[in-house]
């Protein structure tokens, strides 16, 4: 392993798992931690956290306050829980606007009524001059465990059907246009959005969803890499199904990113069982945050631990676990 | 208000109050948060979190890691709960030295152990090189509310006694020190510690102590006016009573420091009932963290909202809520 933090330790891929498995879990193990979910559950509660240092901090569709609250609302969601409260950690650089600031607290303010939960306690600190990038954000989220549900990769079973509530990739087109000055149709924009509401619909409509995840760092290909890990499974999926918008694909093409690694901030992908999934998916479609869902693959039998991509010209490709630095402070 | 954050907008004094009162607080606000306790409180549990970004990030007697871990433990403990669980969020500057990485969660793994507490997720995110200043931690903590105690400044009634746990000014003494090249005597270090055990013990000793904060940014001078402008009173201490070696007044004279505004990050203050007040301090004293304890002054009825500081001539001077920027980065 590198004796220095390189930028990929933090995108989601490859080096940020070997981070977590060779330094940060050795040191804090405990049966909790080691389930490696979204957000650890504690009895009938779940907690989560994340920090978020996304540039730009205003990006169409979203700021790094909207992101921040929606970011762990998601995380304790796809982990079947209810969010409830949330706690906010602001490190602030000396000299930020403080209309900017403002407007930031008042997007998480937003935010969080949409969902339905309270910010109970924060903190903010200043560093100086150059020791921060503007603002950096952490929160932390605490939810209810829904009765009867329980979503894990050990319940994933061959046969299961995968959904994805979406449109991917407008989250890191929007963030990566914005860098590179590539203009965008008015369509585009971060996806970035409370899915509680959507998470709950589908979990009433079948509480024995197997798992769910929110396609954020890394994209599609890492959720459902580590899906395919974690449960021994293979997970095909159908490349011709997966919501793309031609705009995103051409930014893609122009920029030499693959779609299925972009970060998404308001897309889920379930493993659900086979007989339900219809129900799940126009469940889905209802809401406005699933209006485009689709079932998108399978869980297989076969490549255990692998996901595969059955492509439009008929062929199947291994989608790897990203490495590299994708698209560095994405969210 | 400026127009741009400052330092002193982070360092705990009147700018802190004010960006909270003026900016965070109107955008946030419900009944919970409006509490302004150091946790909030839900019901059977309590949660907080603080963002540490302190210089150096290694000190004698401690790190950033140590620090974060004890910070948010004692946030809960002085809401008078158990601490039971945390999350930690990490920020990485790219070409952080690995092996600094593994020291400091090692620190953090050996104090969640020392005060009981797990730590059950986290996340870590990497910014470019000049983006951040090496390592920024949030943490976020869950405990339990102790059955039969109610801390709140509400509680404070005229006549109660305070306690201060032990000599103040240590950690600000060992941090400056260090920046300024000052050499300091062995026996000076970060009294940076776990002090939920120490408060156990001093609820059970006493489930009607009133009040109990951790006297960190701004120290014992903010701790003490802010308890005395939420419960209305006045509070008067007692100089010769308050505990403070030799070493820390002579840096302190040096650089030209208030060592009551100097932040600590293993003391405690409470507001106790006058007739256990001697019952608490012996109970202290037998603990490692509590051995100085001394009682330092007591709640009054005039001068409603300030402390007054009677002093070793004996006259009586007003301990202002600390302005300016005090020391930056301190925790």
């Amino acid at each position: 392993m590198a004796k220095k933090i390189l930028m990929a330790h933090g995108a989601g891929g490859k080096l940020s798992a070997q981070l977590l498995q060779e330094v940060i879990l050795p040191a804090f193990d405990n049966e909790i931690l080691r389930e490696l979910h979204d957000g650890a559950k504690l009895g009938q509660l779940a907690m989560t956290t994340d920090s978020y240092v996304v540039r730009p901090i205003f990006f169409r569709g979203g700021d790094i306050g909207k992101l921040s609250v929606c970011g762990t609302i998601n995380d304790l969601a796809v982990t079947g829980a209810t969010p409830k409260f949330l706690s906010v950690g602001i490190i602030l650089e000396e000299g930020f606007d403080l209309d900017a600031l403002k407007k930031i607290v008042g997007s998480m303010a937003a935010a969080a009524r949409e969902a339905g939960v309270k910010i109970v306690t924060g903190d903010t600190k200043v560093v100086g001059r150059g020791q921060a990038d503007g603002i950096f954000i952490n929160t932390a989220g605490i939810g209810e465990l829904i009765d009867g549900v329980n979503i894990s990769p050990r319940n994933v079973r061959t046969g299961m059907k995968i959904l994805l509530s979406g449109f991917i990739g407008d989250h890191a087109t929007t963030i990566l246009a914005g860098r590179h000055g590539l203009e965008l149709p008015e369509n585009i924009c971060s996806d970035c959005a409370p899915l509680n509401e959507l998470i709950d619909e589908m979990l009433a409509a079948e509480p024995k969803i197997a798992m769910l995840r929110d396609a954020t760092r890394g994209g599609l290909s890492a959720v459902l890499n580590e899906i395919a890990q974690a449960a021994g499974v293979g997970i095909l999926l159908d490349e011709e199904k997966i919501p793309v918008r031609d705009e995103v694909r051409g930014v893609c093409d122009i920029l030499g990113f693959d779609v299925l690694e972009l970060a998404n901030e308001g897309k889920i992908v379930a493993v659900v069982p086979a007989e339900s999934a219809e129900k799940i998916l126009s469940v889905m479609r209802r809401n406005v945050y699933g209006r485009h869902a689709a079932l998108i693959g399978e869980v297989v039998t076969n490549s255990a631990g692998k996901v595969g991509l059955r492509t439009s010209i008929g062929g199947v490709r291994i989608v790897d676990m990203p490495t590299g630095e994708l698209v560095p402070r994405i969210c």
